[in-house]
């Protein structure tokens, strides 16, 4: 079969025998196949990350020294069943999506990042059954090609517990940012605010609902988040409120420390906060994040800074914030999302810019590095040419 | 009066004119002030800190050029109001407690942290009356002193969300992992794993309650927190342990993607961890634990790291951790603390080790820079000798 192979950090066109799947698992033939921010890193940086993973007992990243062939996100269609098909409930044909993890014994390999688990980058690939979901009938391709990338963001919403009223702040609109408006404007939160300094990114916020869209380079989304939803931005005016309520509870008949409800019913008790959503994941933004955030904002981070990075505790500590880091998502999450998707709940209009060949994923990568330009790309094995078919945002 | 200053580094008993109430505070005569970790931290390096809360709207927290009378943790007695005292409920010769903030106009000061609001290392101090509780009645002065320090742990241990099946991990028995570790057992949680390098300490955490006590120079922490107790250390146990679980629904009459229901009873979505308590604050700590906690950890920052840190946060975001930073307490939570002492709910035996008068400061400063030696110290103004009355831990 066709496939894409990284080696040295190189894209090339090769060709590979046809997988064969084992017991459990299923051979699928590649309709689309998302190209993800990690497989840009992975190119340059993969060792980074791979020391990460191996002192959190995953051993089996991909390294720069590898043949590996890229793509998690894939929807195809069941071709075959590996031994003991007798229990599969996926028949041949089936339009299929898949949580990118196939195991031998108790081997487990992420697909399309190890260079044990050929990924999506090719005609077929082998995928672990019990993780393999059908896509609701009517599903466009296109469209159920986002299921891991939107799970992504669906579960860093979930881990966010952000709730309608709630002011959440997109830092960073790459198809991840982009992702998690969409996931937060499908559960009706109120305020999305949105950051990038690309112009077509900040486009690309707007038509998936962002309801307050800045560049960070001309005004501040913390100033955006603080107006009006009262934040508290200061340890003096928290410390105010606390002294102001526990003030208003003087003319009680007993004093407020024998009637800890009235001091909780002022609402000094509950401090309010916005959800902040760190999609970037470069070093430094952190650190930004805890200069210039609100006090009490719970930070959910998405972006996945490799390497070393520095912060300044000693601002989160008096700010009170919480970090919440996040990756992946659970199968039902999974589930959930490809069926918000299928029910229109979960709107992704103008993700998806363009769809390549596998003769046009170097050419992909090479777009892809300039963020103005696309969003999402689809690798398409059925196309033959190397052109991007499809439109830039700018 | 008498007061202790702290000049340039230098502690030095000096006299200083009665402080007066102004209209909402109260004139308190000091009974006995603890010495606090960040009193000895504010010593030495006052202005890093003092750079990270301008940059959280604080401006006024004390420098190392000014003169400041240290000291917040403080228990004493009514002696006079400021003006328009017929609001006052703490009629002169209450025991009292107190937060300690006191403001002018909206100019909030922390007591004992501000060059303008000069702390309890002193005859008498002035404290804001709406802050201020009575001590209930019989509660021993030195118990009732350390309402502040334990409060800061009260509130530390709310965050954690900490239940009473979960296991908790401390690290560093200072004055603040021991009371954390006071805050656990009177919450009745099971499991209470503590860590310090003094075997002083130890024997104060043993003597607390804590129920697995190690010496982090000889063995790990982790080791017993992740024993028996089923939390995942490594990412390929995460991911078998989903996939064991869809597999285990393969016997269902349909699939697991339409029962979402069996799937969540199998245990798999709701991942067990150990809620950590980062209490030593120096540079490294957070990254060590980012490095070593089991998977979905929730760690509490109670230590303040003051200056810069580095860490790796691709280490959080493979294994999903929570950190949620923590500083104070509301007034609630102290009102709280301070009737769980009173009720003996709270039990702080032999967490006080020794006294000493305000001649004696300046020791008692040196003493502690000795972590094995003593825990808390408490200033009585009515001691007039120099050395520390009480017994040392080692």
């Amino acid at each position: 079969m066709k496939a894409v192979s990284l080696t040295r950090g190189r894209l090339a066109l090769v060709d590979l025998p046809t997988p064969r799947p084992a017991a459990g698992q299923l051979l699928v033939a590649v309709e689309r196949c998302g190209i993800c921010g990690s497989d840009l890193h992975a190119r340059r940086h993969a060792d980074e990350l791979a020391d990460a993973l191996d002192l959190c007992g995953y051993p089996r990243y991909l390294r720069s020294g590898q043949d590996v062939v890229l793509g998690h996100e894939i929807v195809g269609r069941v071709v075959d069943h590996g031994p003991r098909r007798e229990r599969s409930r996926l028949r041949p044909g089936t339009p299929v999506v898949t949580v990118p993890l196939v195991r031998r014994g108790r081997q487990v390999d992420g697909i399309g990042l190890s260079a044990d688990a050929p990924g999506g980058y090719a005609e077929y690939v082998v995928v672990q059954e019990a993780l393999t979901l059908p896509v609701p009938n009517g599903l466009p391709v296109d469209v159920a090609a986002l299921t891991e990338p939107m799970a992504v963001a669906w579960h860093a919403v979930n881990r966010g517990e952000v709730r309608r009223k709630d002011v959440a702040v997109v830092l960073g609109c790459g198809p991840v940012g982009l992702a998690v408006i969409a996931v937060l404007k499908s559960r009706k939160v109120g305020t999305v605010i949105a950051s990038d300094y690309s112009a077509g990114r900040r486009a690309l916020a707007r038509s998936l609902g962002a309801d307050i869209v800045v560049d960070p380079a001309v005004e501040s989304p913390w100033q955006e988040a603080s107006a009006g939803h009262g934040f508290v931005t200061s340890m003096p005016d928290e410390y105010n409120a606390g002294i102001d309520a526990v003030e208003s509870l003087a003319g009680l008949p007993v004093p407020w420390w024998t009637t800890w409800r009235a001091l909780d019913a002022t609402g000094a008790t509950r401090p309010r906060r916005p959800v902040v959503f760190e999609c970037v994941g470069v070093p430094g933004m952190l650190d930004g994040i805890l200069a210039h955030a609100p006090l009490h904002s719970r930070v959910v981070v998405v972006g996945v800074c490799t390497g070393t990075d520095t912060i300044r505790p000693a601002l989160a500590v008096n700010k009170e914030l919480d970090l919440r880091f996040v990756v992946g998502y659970t199968p039902l999450e999974f589930r959930d999302t490809l069926h918000a998707l299928a029910d229109g709940a979960l709107g992704v209009s103008g993700l998806v810019t363009g769809r390549v060949g596998l003769a046009g994923v170097a050419d992909a990568f090479t777009a892809l590095a300039d963020p103005g330009t696309h969003a999402k790309l689809l690798v398409d094995p059925s196309l033959a040419s190397h052109g991007i078919a499809g439109t830039a945002v700018r």
